[in-house]
């Protein structure tokens, strides 16, 4: 066998692998019965640790060393080499006892977190946290960095993001929108939400999301749409992109958005070929940059006049109170803009405070310029000087996420950069497909998906997020875009 | 390590990848879109090869050698070295190249067989069916065997079962029962099922079949109840054996007694202890012993006289127009006997007829005193000889069971071994439990499980099935319980 053949096949069997771990990982949110969870950690452990092997072997090292020079290699191998390459380095970079009992410290972080929440008790949690900081400052170490051990964490997250970078684009976004903000709550009209209270029964909403997914033109043949506590997208495999939801009976919004966001990521995974599944590069440019694709069909498309031209009369099929509901009334209920505790029912505005929120802190964990024993100080702090609202608690403060359990540093710049890129791209989008607005309040969102499959859909991870930004758009990473798309658009609604 | 804990380890991570494929086949027939299929069949094939990689490796070889003259293990221990032994010896009998060959001609006859059952072309399945009976043959040798090829095949399902030992069951069977369904049909006095026309809701009938599910005691917190078009029951781990059903709105009692048969699958694997799942012995003592399992909920226990006593005003529950049913009149409605082509749907006097039909062509094929070619002529006057009636084409005759395309040869017996085993087993408890009839009509399913658990559900596949039968009842295999069972049963029904 040459060594590409090896090298695909290697990467093959950790696809398999992947998929096995992606239906496990669904099934134990969906289906599992609450007595199979013993066995199920056992199964998914043994899957992950050859995975593991699989990914750190000697064998893919050699495949790697001689394909890094080699001649021949199609655009989308080399993309392989270089994606799965990085992972096989920073993965064997930590030794395997570190790993080990850093999984074991996080599942001990996980429970604790749970009951510290649960009470609202920052300190039951501390010691846990502590050691999970401990662990990633190591990690940090161990995978190496140039200016600061947050840059070293990023990498996973957001491939040639540092700490640096992030300052720069955060500045001028607080500039703008910390004092942006306050003027819409001072001085603009805040929208009337009214016409969205009532119940609305679960069941009907759950056929409406599925009607908004076939809309936006999910493949329920390659997908499907199942129930969960907090909504996630999997892949299990090309031909296999599953969305999950949940639905409130008092906030009808809530899981249409919940649909179209996931709908958002599952298009971005179904629109890979098959090519990059078997390459082991069918995964999101980033993490900033998957979530580019769920904020976009949830906000920049779901949140406009046009979607809701289209959309006000399939919502009253579902839902016949809204018969006589105006389209510009739905929209600007969807835009109610509130500083609030929570991150993940922020509006578009205030969302990315709460992720500077965050950043400043992992920063200071990391570098060592902050203590765990601060947090919740520090936590309302910034809560008060962001959004201008101090938390009551730590439950609906700083213990509110479940990422540092976990020990995911570095995961939260994600969600903001997904807005930023989202915004951008949007822009670009619009240029190229003049007649956009149009073709949605038509409910036509073919046009929309092809842009997308041809320019983002397509290249999975084959590029890192910058360059596959100067392809789109011309350019790398630009935060202005986001504040004139927020300021323009909220600036209108709320009559500034 | 020693060896014994090098045997748990190997036995142990087969069964982790046992568990994974169970999860995927279950999730294949439940959730699964048409376009995940490919990835599908590569990650099962990927896994399967893994758990045959394991059971074959000279690692585990050298365990077994060492382990069965071994002192100090424990019974279990003891027993799981037998099972586990015998698959070990039994797939490395044959050779590697002819499993994969097998493997390939299974998936072509398997979708030869569906387009040929649509066309009910015989001729076009036939060189496929032929191939099979091929490998099956070839199989039979490499097993080996003392009297019979068909004897290597039965020790797959039916551990310790013959051509001979069959051939003597059946004898008698035939004897009885064949003269008796011809004096039910002529002078009996079929019971009015008329009280069961309607159309009946799917939902509605989901709910009640998840009653009837509680009321036998199946555990969903260690389970579920999912849709699928062929019920089946699949033991993802120790706290999660899962159930699919499916609902015909013209057939109400259809989907109860599904619910009611593979709940009785599920209980046996629900009520066995972990350690028999970390030592590869959480399964049945044979599939005749698992049939029994669930024979016996859904016929001694669902077609009696005093569960219709208790479920009557369940049923009235969920569908109203049975508030003024009688017991007695669903009692008869659910136990009409009626000599009919398809196997699936028979009842239990003719059910054992459509086994022998298909006994006497395996046996003949496997001897060669049998040709593919004469199948569809064997068959019917089989048909006609046991029940009297001819199937108008292949579709509903030869053709109608997935199992000979599967390369499933000798699997067939167990459904009626199965049903004899239940006889026989159900004879036993009420003996030991004499006030079952009262406690099933106060709808108290406690003792009746507790007895299958204390004797047959806690040993899972420690004991091989005539062993197990001599612990329960004193005796291996009796056939002529079930012909008492029957003719009793069905001689009062049909007033002969």
């Amino acid at each position: 066998m040459d060594t590409l053949t090896t090298y695909r096949s290697i990467v093959g069997d950790m696809g398999k692998l992947a998929s096995a771990l992606s239906l496990l990982g669904w099934d134990q949110q969906t289906h599992m019965p609450t007595k199979g969870v013993a066995i199920r950690s056992q199964v998914t452990g043994k899957l992950s640790k050859m995975q593991f092997e699989l990914l750190t072997s000697d064998e893919l090292g050699t495949c790697l060393a001689e394909l890094r020079t080699a001649n021949g290699l199609s655009e989308l191998e080399r993309a392989s080499v270089r994606r799965v390459g990085k992972d096989h380095d920073r993965n064997r970079a930590i030794p395997a006892e570190l790993i080990e009992e850093q999984s074991i410290a996080q599942t001990q972080a996980q429970t604790a977190w749970i009951a510290a929440r649960q009470a609202s008790d920052f300190g039951a949690f501390r010691p846990h946290l502590e050691k999970m900081v401990g662990y990633a400052r190591k990690f940090a170490e161990y995978y190496g960095y140039e200016e600061h051990p947050y840059d070293a964490l990023l990498e996973d997250y957001e491939p040639g993001m540092t700490c640096r970078k992030l300052k720069a684009i955060i500045e001028p976004l607080r500039a703008e929108l910390v004092p942006f903000l306050r003027q819409l709550m001072e001085k603009g009209t805040r929208p009337d939400a009214s016409l969205l209270d009532g119940t609305f029964d679960a069941e009907t909403q759950r056929r409406l999301c599925r009607r908004a997914l076939e809309v936006i033109r999910y493949d329920f043949e390659a997908g499907g749409l199942a129930d969960v506590a907090h909504p996630f997208t999997t892949t299990i495999g090309p031909g296999d992109v599953r969305i999950t939801n949940r639905y409130l009976e008092a906030h009808l919004l809530s899981s249409v958005f919940g649909a179209l966001h996931e709908g958002g990521h599952a298009l971005y995974n179904q629109g890979m070929p098959e090519e990059l599944y078997a390459l082991g590069i069918a995964r999101g440019s980033s993490n900033g940059i998957h979530e580019s694709q769920s904020r976009m069909i949830e906000n920049q498309v779901g949140r406009s006049l046009p979607f809701w031209t289209f959309f006000q009369p399939v919502l009253a099929e579902f839902f016949p109170q809204f018969k006589k509901a105006k389209a510009k009334d739905l929209y600007a209920a969807a835009n109610v803009v509130s500083p609030s505790l929570i991150r993940v029912e922020a509006d578009e505005v205030t969302y990315n405070f709460h992720i500077m929120v965050r950043f400043e802190i992992e920063a200071g964990l990391l570098d060592g310029s902050i203590d765990v024993a601060d947090l919740p100080r520090l936590w309302n702090d910034a809560m008060k000087r962001y959004l201008g609202v101090v938390p009551p608690n730590d439950a609906q403060g700083v213990l509110q996420d479940v990422h540092w359990s976990m020990g995911y540093f570095g995961y939260f710049p994600s969600y903001m950069l997904g807005n930023l890129y989202a915004a951008q791209m949007f822009r670009t989008l619009r240029k190229e497909l003049p007649t956009l607005d149009k073709s949605i309040q038509a409910g036509n969102f073919e046009p929309l998906l092809g842009w997308l499959r041809e320019k983002v859909h397509r290249y999975g991870a084959a590029y890192e997020p910058q360059e596959l930004m100067k392809r789109i758009t011309g350019h790398e990473l630009d935060g202005s875009h986001f504040v004139s798309y927020v300021t323009e658009k909220y600036g209108a609604i709320y009559r500034l």
